[in-house]
């Protein structure tokens, strides 16, 4: 990459991600751009270089990313072919098209862990009922059924007890390109996110590991670390993350959500950019994920993920029933000076994350009431 | 104010004190629009909102103020007059003309704190050599000569120690309103900064009180909290600083730079806007000086000024001979994962500020000298 000049960074999507990544690329002195849908959208509220246009439309991103050294994501959804035609025009694309494939096709990344050695959950390629049967055999009920593409947030995810409700989920249409995937359902004492940086020529390096609470698939709080994790058990996730971004050649951050059963490890998701369970980090860490994920697209020198506290909290803003989140802040700031507030610009909607709080200290339960306090606050779940 | 939908501040000037005020924007929810004078100003270049004007130019004023609910100041230069006929219009201004004068102004300042009993060095309005002798007589030689208004940074002041000195720099042209004002020298053992937040309805918070050190007029690094400084002094100069705020009813952010000469302190200069001693803050505390501005300028309640770790050392990045920031990243960023690193986006120029570098933790000796290194290494003063 050529160092006489900052370069600019191209993030396709406009979502919260891409909002973030406005603060550290700032401090850096180095250009950024958004491709956004809308001009709503949340990081194109704020960012000064917007282009409008779609991730799917082939023209919107060669004009977005004529002039970016490299174009990274703030979702998974560019299809793989356009991502090709980038590269041929010259741009880096980081994590590059083969790379990101493992997180657009669930079964490709069960494929690629399983050839690896990397503990998964049981899982198989099923098209038709008695293939679900037949894997319950083996598995046990409830079985997890996923579409292979386009799920997130818990969408494309169903538990089923039996033939007969695999059999309705079944009945649900596929999109272009998915197909059904089985997965033996872990009975989890926690779930467990592991996130690593690591750039192009090689360097990484390993968050502490979190602690993440779903509600409804959406993800809801993170404690980091994880509360009472041995030492043994944190270090195997990290190694486990490092060695998914090394041996799929991930570049940027790479979140691996993973189950604990309180004996082993078990890899449920894999995310190749700044993530959820990575929000703490902007308060909590020496280096943001989303510092860190701008670095490591540009082959820059990772910064260090030390927490700045003991532990940090991160909890979800949903959205409810009150549609102004600002008449909350009179309220929620004046009772927490110590509290940190995302907003993420987002019209709210029922259930839709809208933002976050981080608090950063020594008692984690204590963190968490706060946390909870606040955006329960924000979304008019209490009013006091 | 308007608690319905999220308000929109306007900073006056596109310099780096409105560039660093996007990322608490951006997390808070709020809208933010700078007024710059040139599309290519640190801030334009990051911000979504920006409109084209000079901060004299009371048109430009105007219609870059409609639509904001609050106007607030990257610098201290519009005139008080512009400002009245904004407020007029129905904008809140703050910190409003009235407070803002006093660091417009260092007669008007110097009056005012005389008469509120504030510690100041002796001072005098002179208007030829005989009234700078005069002064002498009783404030010994060298004696500081100011020009009341429109310096900064060092311009403006000059220390003389003889009649003909002071001859040679009462020849210099005065700006327009501006009168020469004489200053004992106070023979200081350091340079403090108290900075504290004030809202309207009077809530105010104190950061803890740093050391500042200038080479040239120009603040070269500051440490927070200042080494060895007394439970007793630091307090003295919260007080200090928080008396300004009350009687001079400035909202927003205050810096009152001083002089400690191991027995008392004086209070130098007022800043009432985020300030250079304050930017230790956007990782040194829990609220950065940028975050709590925005929330006193909003009336909303302020943010724990709390530290993250023991110590936080600030060193401005001066221009020297090198052009291109961007060529020390390998190995700045390689050096120090710990470091944090703020490029404003300005063209260097010989000892223009065009960024910072900030260190936090135990041992400010050792933080300096990372912080010093890094800063050197990227003015191309030193090359590895």
């Amino acid at each position: 990459m050529d160092l006489d000049v900052p370069p600019r960074v191209g993030i396709v999507g406009g979502g919260q991600l891409a909002r973030m990544s406005a603060a550290p690329a700032a401090a850096l002195g180095i250009g950024l751009r958004v491709l956004a849908a809308d001009a709503s959208d949340p990081a194109a509220q704020v960012i000064h270089d917007v282009a409008l246009g779609r991730h799917d439309d082939l023209d919107a991103l060669r004009r977005f990313a004529a002039g970016c050294a490299v174009v990274t994501f703030d979702h998974e959804h560019v299809p793989p072919a356009h991502l090709e035609e980038l590269e041929s025009m010259g741009v880096a694309v980081r994590p590059g098209p083969a790379a990101l494939f493992h997180a657009q096709d669930k079964i490709h990344m069960r494929q690629a862990l399983t050839d690896a050695g990397i503990p998964c959950p049981r899982w198989r390629v099923v098209t038709a009922v008695p293939d679900v049967v037949e894997f319950a055999a083996e598995a046990d009920w409830p079985v997890v059924l996923k579409t292979s593409r386009g799920g997130y947030d818990g969408r494309g995810v169903w538990v089923v007890e039996s033939a007969a409700q695999a059999a309705e989920v079944l009945a649900s249409p596929l999109a272009g390109g998915a197909q059904w995937l089985a997965e033996e359902h872990i009975d989890f004492v926690q779930e467990l996110s592991a996130q690593v940086a690591r750039s192009p020529h090689g360097q990484a390096v390993a968050y502490p590991v979190v602690r993440t609470l779903q509600a409804g698939g959406i993800c809801s709080e993170v404690v980091a670390p994880a509360p009472g994790l041995s030492v043994t058990r944190a270090v195997a996730a990290q190694e486990i993350a490092l060695r998914i971004a090394r041996d799929l050649n991930v570049t940027g951050m790479l979140a691996v959500e993973m189950f604990d059963d309180g004996y082993s490890l078990y890899v449920n998701e894999l995310a190749m950019r700044p993530h959820n369970s990575g929000h703490w980090t902007i308060e909590g860490a020496a280096t943001s994920q989303f510092e860190n994920h701008l670095r490591a697209v540009l082959d820059l020198p990772l910064g260090s993920p030390a927490p700045h506290a003991p532990y940090a909290v991160m909890v979800n803003i949903l959205g409810g029933e009150v549609g102004n989140l600002y008449s909350a802040y009179r309220h929620v700031l004046a009772r927490d000076p110590g509290l940190k507030v995302h907003l993420y610009g987002k019209e709210v909607r029922p259930g839709r994350k809208v933002g976050h709080v981080t608090v950063i200290g020594h008692d984690y339960e204590e963190l968490l009431a706060r946390g909870r306090h606040a955006a329960d606050y924000f979304a008019g779940v209490i009013d006091e």
